[in-house]
């Protein structure tokens, strides 16, 4: 077994370049899920997706249409009945690459420059589903699969999986495994390998504020008429108060306590401290709730953030209108035990209790999923320190994430099994951001990881 | 003189499909003044203007170059010595169109529908331009015009009149004058014949505050970074009270109060109670200082104004960033006797005591103009309420305005003259809104009004 491992990362290596210019291709199909002029662009990337798993020799590959994008299924049950059923989890989606000014190269058009490759997509996270099929490959290529294989891949993570949630309670049996595998989470620093056991939950809507039914001139109607884009900043101004908690009713009611063992848990980990995150982040200043150390007002306690703000005229110059409406997009950040659904009702509670009659509302709810936190001594999280020993040297780092990957909760309650929660991306990758990367050398090391978790995990039985 | 002036009215009545079609041409032109992209436009619109004055035979037509747009003179004084001298005054340039979606026909490409010409510039102010010149051309080629008249026209009056502010003290013999008449402020409503002898001043600021130095993911770091869209929603919020009173330091320190004599005139004006206001806006409900009148606080009461909101992502759907900067468009509405530059350093001691150290903040001054009162009882002002008589039958109605014409307080400093402060555009005319219109019916009789006008003040003395 050594030596096929020990070949199979040798054929890793061999095929550096390979795996490099796939992934450009991959990264080149700009499938942001959010936009509806890409829709055709993310089910190209479907298709490539599932292309790649047929050469693999993998079967029963299936794009399952769905009332938005599609997600691929696929198996590869090759190990025999005695060994486990890993079920990898990957999504094929990105997020809009706005603003574009921003990027030094074109968002898809892949640029190598020093040791890391740009483009949207690269870490977040068509990366790190090539790192898990490239190992793969280097693994069917040299020997055989120990493990048995299920693949489930979704093209709407970056909009909140709205119908993976549906997908998943209704095909139990077809995804039905051991353990599954998402390598979405990342890594906390560089040669930091890192397993994340909590992750936040989202609950995504657009508020929307209306006040006149016409824009108005500013000079002629003001301060008579309540200013939309006014009002829409005192609601959100209302939404925190002094020590910077959410005034949403209850919104804190559900929220499971952070334990003084977690809590020691979590600040003894490198790189949290609050220089490092103004570092990160090139912020003046920390913020937050006081009594909550910086790592984890940003992974383990709930937030309300405003993501997006519009009203009126934002062109150069100036113009006096009174403008008839407001936007803002406004997300929630939740840990368990909160419930996207009733956070609704906590924004929609604070919105009537704090609108004036001067203007009118209306939220839309845009994305919503559950916080999750995994078991950290399953023998696959067991098999992916070991993994990460093997190639790193280093012993794995367990914390808490502040983003949120939906299916993991659904994996939890439908499937009921645990995720090991990994993956090769650095803070400083700018996900979500413009000029996204990916660190080659940590990459390449991820694929050998992989490589050594798949032997690692079918010794464990 | 009798005869004349009929003939003149005569001469009107028969060229209005003439006059139509010049305005629509006039119209057709973008000249938008705060949009860099239309420098061109703006230049075309004043060769425009200039040509229409050499047409009338008007002398020393010039278009005096400034830092920005330019300045159309010329002077056409024929009347004798004895005649008085009257400034004419408009401007050419009109305001952004967007949002462009909410038009039902281009903007700049004119379109009558029913009794309304719709045109970006149509009643601000190109139509009320052109009444003045259609007027002169009416006398001129039935008579002689009995008033000896200047021009003046500006290309930057949405944009705060930036260069007129200079050329006047600058230019002051060229400009001398025994009264001024600025076409600029309308009508209360249909049939109703207006004089405005109050406007409100203007101070237009962008707010921008700055974060992270890069976009984030809200995930990844939200809860632990200020927000700028929070940040800049909180200064915001905060510079109104709960009595609907600007927060900024001094702001109402020399704030002319309004006198029971004025508070009595302005609360009978016809067409500003709550339900008008309510029905002309279409707002759920009336906002504001509650010890003063709806009219008081949209034309004699000092303003702050959101004009525009921008941060994060605005596009559909969703994006889970945490946004580095975030921009308002912030403007203030003077009255006498507050001072726009004053007004900046009260807005910046605001942000000075509340912006919190975890934002950066930077002010960018767009335009300013003070406020003017001018005097009821001037010769020019009562032969314009003659000629209002004459056409309308109807009493001239006396009103401040909310909306901002910085060259009267600068005619008034600099050349000493009073200014006759009307026009025929009217409140539901869309100004600076999209479906701007003129009400042709009111422009033509408004053509007769000034015909009227100039043989009214001449007999005046």
């Amino acid at each position: 077994m050594a030596d096929l491992k020990t070949a199979a990362i040798q054929y890793a290596h061999d095929h550096q370049q390979q795996f490099l210019e796939e992934l450009k291709e991959f990264v080149s199909i700009p499938s942001i899920s959010t936009e509806p002029d890409n829709k055709d662009d993310v089910q190209r990337a479907a298709q490539w997706v599932a292309g790649c798993l047929k050469e693999l020799g993998v079967e029963k590959v299936q794009v399952f249409p769905t009332a938005r994008h599609p997600i691929v299924y696929g198996e590869y049950l090759k190990a025999g009945p005695s060994a486990p059923v890993a079920l990898i989890y990957g999504h094929y989606d990105v997020q809009p690459a706005e603003p574009l000014d921003l990027w030094q190269s074109e968002p898809f058009q892949a640029q190598v420059r020093g040791e890391n490759l740009y483009a949207r997509g690269a870490t977040d996270m068509k990366g790190q589903v090539l790192a898990v099929l490239d190992a793969i490959e280097a693994i069917i290529r040299t020997g055989s699969m120990p493990v048995n294989l299920k693949f489930i891949f979704e093209g709407e993570e970056e909009i909140g999986s709205p119908n993976l949630s549906h997908f998943i309670p209704k095909h139990k049996e077809l995804l039905a495994c051991d353990f599954a595998v998402n390598p979405d989470t990342g890594m906390i620093g560089r040669d930091q390998p890192t397993i994340t056991y909590g992750l936040r939950g989202l609950a995504y809507y657009e508020l929307r504020v209306y006040g006149p039914d016409h824009d108005l001139h500013s000079g002629q109607f003001g301060g008579g008429i309540h200013n939309p884009a006014q009002a829409i900043c005192e609601l959100i101004a209302g939404m925190h108060d002094d020590t910077f908690k959410v005034t949403l009713p209850g919104f804190y009611d559900k929220v499971r306590p952070i334990s003084p063992e977690e809590h020691l848990a979590l600040i003894q980990l490198p790189g949290v401290d609050e220089a490092s995150v103004l570092k990160q982040t090139g912020a003046p200043a920390i913020y937050g709730e006081a009594a909550y150390a910086p790592i984890e007002r940003i992974s383990a306690r709930p937030t309300l953030e405003v993501n997006g703000l519009l009203s009126g005229y934002t062109g150069s110059g100036s113009k006096t209108v009174l403008p008839a409406w407001a936007m803002a997009k406004i997300s929630m950040r939740l840990v368990p035990d909160q419930d996207p659904d009733e956070v609704e009702g906590q924004l929609r509670a604070y919105l009537q209790a704090h609108a004036p009659k001067t203007i009118r509302w209306e939220v839309i709810n845009m994305q919503g999923g559950p916080a999750a936190i995994s078991d950290r001594n399953s023998l696959a999280v067991k098999a992916m320190v070991k993994a990460f020993d093997a190639v790193w040297g280093r012993q794995t780092i367990f914390r808490r994430e502040g983003g949120s990957v939906p299916v993991v909760a659904h994996f939890q309650q439908h499937l009921k099994v645990e995720t090991v929660n990994t993956g090769f991306s650095l803070p400083d990758d700018n996900m979500h951001g413009p000029n996204e990367k990916l660190h080659l050398p940590t990459w390449y090391k991820g694929i050998d990881t992989l490589i050594n978790f798949f032997y690692f995990v079918a010794d464990s039985r």
